[in-house]
């Protein structure tokens, strides 16, 4: 097995090495870029769609999606009047720094000031894949139930914020929250929690200015507005 | 990237093998595997939970439960009053033959009618690795929307049967009955789908007895009842 545990370690090594390249590419362009991750079925298409929507009043946004197959999400999210490029990945069960160099190809990145990227529904794999991102989101919904956290350790100590969707549903599926948040505090003290339900709109200014606030402590470049 | 994919196939043909064995001492133990595989918080522990209650009394069962860490389930599991054993995986996605033939160390298997095997809560990697089961059965819940199917099809082509579970909160979350079917049918026609709601009994019945009807199917061994 040795042999096995170092090839793997090289991919990964190979991958940091893009993620680099990945993450000078997008300070020099001045863009803002958030990885979303979490299981399938969470909602960080319908998060993001409407983050799109909302941001795309005021700032220039695009996304790339993720998926082993269809281009389902990458429709949805047009539906907000953002440039969406969906990636299908057949087998992968995540993204890959060099995947999004890839997709990135002929895109103008200066004239971002966001750029989305919404990783394979997945809770495990993703956490091992730097893509130059700014800031790694974890998604939690109510409907999985409150252990997650703990049973996902790896995909929460790689994140910088955690979102806990659906919250409108809190209730019905008599979510205890105490319990997801005292998990949430023994894996990663002190991991912000932002609590969204994109069907109500409650949370999503918070979210909002959650993001903003991260592109604003980007340091200034040439191409900033 | 040659070398890669050649020594992820001799990964592959490992656990084919190992997992050709496992199926050999299950058949001739006489006792009937379910491997479960879902995304987090489908309800796998919740199924398996109400499975082992109710099939316990009438039959010997016990269960093996992947997590990348804690024992919750494990604890969860044993207040049926079944044989758990916890398999915590660390960073890896999946379970593997190998795993489970570590797990079953000291087991007398012709001792059960039933073991279960709760896979990682992960849609995508635990569709390439047999453990040796009779029967695959892919969870997917109201919560998740309607299409997950076509996004993991690789998971859906490994399974012998589909069960939709949380059906109680699928006017809640407005869940498109047509749409996922439309899904499922698209990649795999003809896979069974069964309905259940743990909370409400609702579906259970009849997923008790498409348990049993496949273990009556066994071919009889010595060990048989």
């Amino acid at each position: 097995m040795p042999r096995i545990v170092e090839i793997r370690q090289n991919v990964l090594k190979k991958n940091d090495y893009l993620a680099r390249e990945l993450r000078e590419r997008f300070r020099e362009a001045g863009v803002y870029v958030v990885n979303l991750v979490s299981s399938p079925g969470t909602g960080k298409t319908s998060l993001l769609r409407e983050t799109l929507l909302r941001l795309g009043e005021r700032y220039r946004v695009a996304a790339l999606v993720g998926d082993l197959a269809t281009e389902n999400d990458a429709l949805r999210l047009r539906e907000s009047g953002a440039d969406v490029r969906q990636i299908t990945t057949g087998t992968v069960c995540h993204l890959e720094a060099e995947m999004i160099g890839r997709a990135l190809e002929g895109w103008n990145l200066a004239a971002l000031d966001f750029l989305f990227i919404e990783n394979v529904g997945n809770l495990v794999c993703p956490a091992s894949y730097d893509l130059g991102e700014n800031q790694r989101v974890v998604l939690f919904s109510v409907t999985e139930g409150e252990d997650k956290p703990l049973k996902y350790p790896t995909i929460v100590n790689s994140a910088d914020v955690a979102v806990l969707t659906k919250i409108d549903l809190a209730e019905a599926v008599e979510f205890q929250r105490d319990r997801f948040y005292e998990g949430l505090q023994e894996v990663r003290p002190g991991l912000p929690v932002l609590e969204v339900s994109v069907r109500t709109g409650e949370g999503l200014p918070a979210w909002l200015s959650h993001l903003e606030a991260g592109r604003r402590a980007l340091p200034e470049t040439a191409s900033s507005r």
